[in-house]
C-alpha cells in the first residue's frame, strides 16, 4: 500500500468533525480555526525522518533549519503571521554537538521567520525524527482553490534548483567522480541546504489582498497546479522562471527543463493566482531596493549568503535575510476548464523523495 | 546521554523567544499564547513510537485512542476547552485493517473529548510513529506552580492501576503462565487499554476557579509532585487513593503500594491543589448523579465500560463516557518548605517506560 492509499483510508475513515470553529480541516496547506473577532488561526504539521526527509549531505544546522522552514512555508502560503511552533524530536543516540547544531539551526530559522519555538517533546527513537507543528494568525486566510478565471498564475523567485540538487546527489551515489559537481553547482546546492519559506511576501499578499489563491511548492509544481483548479501553463514562461544555471545543468545532463520545473519538490516557493501582478512587482521592487540600503547585492540573495554559512555559528553582520523574495514570475493563467501545458493536456505529476530507497 | 541530558541541552540552547504573545513556553503541560480579548490558546505535543510507547497488548483502536488521550490530558490540566488536534503518522507497511482500526480509535477519542482532528501528515517510517499536537482555549489557564501554602493536594479518580498493568506485562514477558492475570485483573488492565483524559473536570475547575495549580499524572505522581512546589503527602491518604484491587495486587505480588502510587505513570489523572475540596466534591456528585438518570452504575465507570469495547466498533448505546471523574481524593497539602512523605523527606522519583528495553 502506498502513501496515497493510506491517506485516502485515513481521510475516509475520520468521522468526528467537531465544532463550528473549524473553517478548514484536512485538505489545504493549513487547518483554519475561527478564533472570533475576525482572527483565524492557521495550523500545519510536518513529520520528518532522517532516512526519508534529510539527504545525508545536510548538516545538523540545516536539518534544524529545514524542519522549521517546511512548517513555516505552509503558514506563509495562507498569508498568515507566524505565532509559534512546537517541535517533537526523536533521537537515536545523538552527540552533544549534533543536538547543539540542530538547535542552532532551529534558532536561526525561528528568528528568521519571527516564530518562536514554544514547546516540544523528546524521545528515544530508531532514527532522527522531527515533527513540527506551526501556528499562524490572520484576518484573511488565503486558500488553495479560489483562483478566478483569467488570474495570472505566479511563482516566487525561481523553480528547478532542488530537482537538480537531488540529481547531483543521485549521480554521486552512482559514481563518486561527480562529487566535483557539488562545488561547481554550489548555487544549485544552496537551495537544498537552506531553503527559505516565503513568509514575508505571504504577509504582503494578504495585507493588500492581492492573491486570490495560494499554496507552497512542496510536492512539485506539477502536483500543486492541479490543486489550484483549471490552468494553462506556458512552457516558455516556465523556462523564464528557471535560473540560468538550472537551464545550463539540464542542457549538460540531458534533462528536459520542463520536466525539471514540474517535478522539483521542496522548493518552498509560493504558487499563487492574482490579477495584480504589476502592483505586487512594484511592492517587491520597493522592498528589495530598501534592502539595498543596508545590504550589498550579494547579500540580497539568501541562498548565496547561506551556502557558506558556518553550521552553528551566526555571523551577526549577515544575520537575517531581509526580504527573501527577489522576484515573481508569471507561468500561466487560470482558465475555465482543463489542465494545459501550452496546448497539450497535462497529467498530474509531482515530486517523489529521491533519496528514500537508499537508507531504508 | 539520557533523555534528561538531551532535554537540558535543547532548552539551554534554544535562543529565540519571540513575541509578547508567548505567556508560557517550554516547561508546563502546555505552551500558552495570549490571543487577546481575554483568550489564551494552550498547545501541547506528544510524539509516540511503537516500540517505546505502545505496549504490544494494545489494539490499533487503543493506540489511536491513546495518542489523542495523551495530548488531551495536557489540555485538561490547563483547564482549557479542546479546540482541535493534528496528528502526524509514520507507518511501516500497515494493513488497511490496521489503519481503519487506528482511525476508529482516533474517532472515538476525538468525539469523547469534543476535539476534532483537523490536520496531519503521513509518512513512511521504520516503525509506527504518531505525533499529536492539540490546542485548547481558555480565559484562565491553570499552571503547575501556583499552589498556595495550605492548599489540599488532590487527584482525580485513583492511582496505581497502570503500574500494576505494566507489572503484569513484565511478568508475562518472563513466564507465559502469568497470561491468566490479564483476565483476572481485567479492571487493572482496563486503565492501560483505555485511559481517559480528565477534560471535563478540568473545565469545571477552571469555570469555578477552584484550582490554584494543576498538572496531569503522565510521568508518575512522584515526579509531578515536585513540579508543584513544596508538599507533604500522607501515605494513609495515598493508600486511600488506590483501588482495592491494586492494594490486593500489591499484597499478592509483594509490591510496596506507596512505591506503586508514586511511580505509576501514564495514569492521565489530574493532580491539582485547591482550597475548595468540598465544593468540587459537591459538584462532582451532582454531575455523577445526573449521569445516573441516563446511565446505570456499570456505565458510570469509563474503564469498566471500555475494556470490552470491540476495537473499531462503537456500540451506540454506550458510546461516550458522560462524566469520567467519579471522585477526587486528597493526598496531602502544600507546605512552606520541603518535600515530605509523612515525616520523611521524599526524593524525586517517577515513571520510566517499563517496556522500552524489550523492543529497542
Amino acid at each position: 500500500m502506498d502513501e496515497l492509499n493510506i491517506i485516502k483510508i485515513i481521510q475516509n475513515n475520520l468521522k468526528y468533525k467537531g465544532s463550528s470553529r473549524v473553517v478548514k480541516s484536512i485538505g489545504d496547506d493549513c487547518a483554519v480555526l475561527n478564533m472570533n473577532g475576525g482572527n483565524y488561526l492557521t495550523i500545519t504539521t510536518d513529520m520528518m525522518f532522517r532516512s526519508s526527509h534529510f539527504p545525508n549531505i545536510l548538516s545538523p544546522f540545516q536539518i534544524g533549519h529545514r524542519v522549521i522552514t517546511a512548517n513555516l512555508s505552509d503558514i506563509a502560503s495562507m498569508g498568515a503571521k507566524p505565532l509559534g511552533v512546537v517541535v517533537s524530536m526523536g533521537f537515536n543516540n545523538p552527540s552533544k554537538k549534533f543536538i547543539e547544531e540542530l538547535t542552532n539551526g532551529i534558532n536561526y530559522a525561528t528568528e528568521l521567520y519571527g516564530c518562536p519555538i514554544i514547546g516540544g517533546d523528546t524521545n528515544k527513537s530508531k532514527e532522527l525524527t522531527l515533527c513540527g507543528t506551526a501556528f499562524g494568525i490572520t484576518h484573511n486566510p488565503i486558500y488553495r482553490y479560489n483562483g478566478n478565471i483569467g488570474d495570472d498564475i505566479v511563482i516566487t523567485n525561481d523553480i528547478g534548483k532542488v530537482y537538480c540538487a537531488f540529481k547531483i546527489l543521485e549521480m554521486i551515489e552512482k559514481d563518486k567522480k561527480y562529487n566535483i559537481l557539488i562545488e561547481e553547482y554550489s548555487e544549485i546546492m544552496e537551495k537544498l541546504y537552506m531553503p527559505i519559506a516565503q513568509v514575508k511576501i505571504g504577509l504582503l499578499l494578504n495585507k493588500y489582498n492581492y492573491a486570490s489563491s495560494c499554496c507552497d511548492i512542496s510536492d512539485g509544481l506539477g502536483k500543486e497546479l492541479f490543486y489550484m483548479g483549471n490552468f494553462e501553463v506556458k512552457s516558455k514562461k516556465l523556462i523564464n522562471a528557471m535560473p540560468k544555471i538550472v537551464i545550463e545543468f539540464c542542457d549538460r545532463f540531458n534533462l528536459n527543463p520542463i520536466g525539471v520545473a514540474l517535478n522539483s519538490g521542496e522548493e518552498w516557493e509560493l504558487l499563487f493566482t492574482t490579477k495584480e501582478y504589476d502592483k505586487i512587482n512594484n511592492l517587491l521592487n520597493k522592498y528589495n531596493n530598501n534592502d539595498n540600503n543596508n545590504y550589498n547585492n550579494a547579500k540580497l540573495c539568501p541562498n548565496q549568503r547561506l551556502v557558506n554559512f558556518p553550521a552553528g555559528k551566526i555571523d551577526p553582520n549577515q544575520r537575517l535575510v531581509n526580504f527573501p523574495t527577489r522576484k515573481i514570475v508569471k507561468i500561466g493563467k487560470i482558465i475555465d476548464k482543463g489542465h494545459y501545458l501550452d496546448s497539450e493536456i497535462l497529467h498530474t505529476s509531482g515530486y517523489v523523495h529521491k533519496w528514500s530507497d537508499k537508507n531504508e
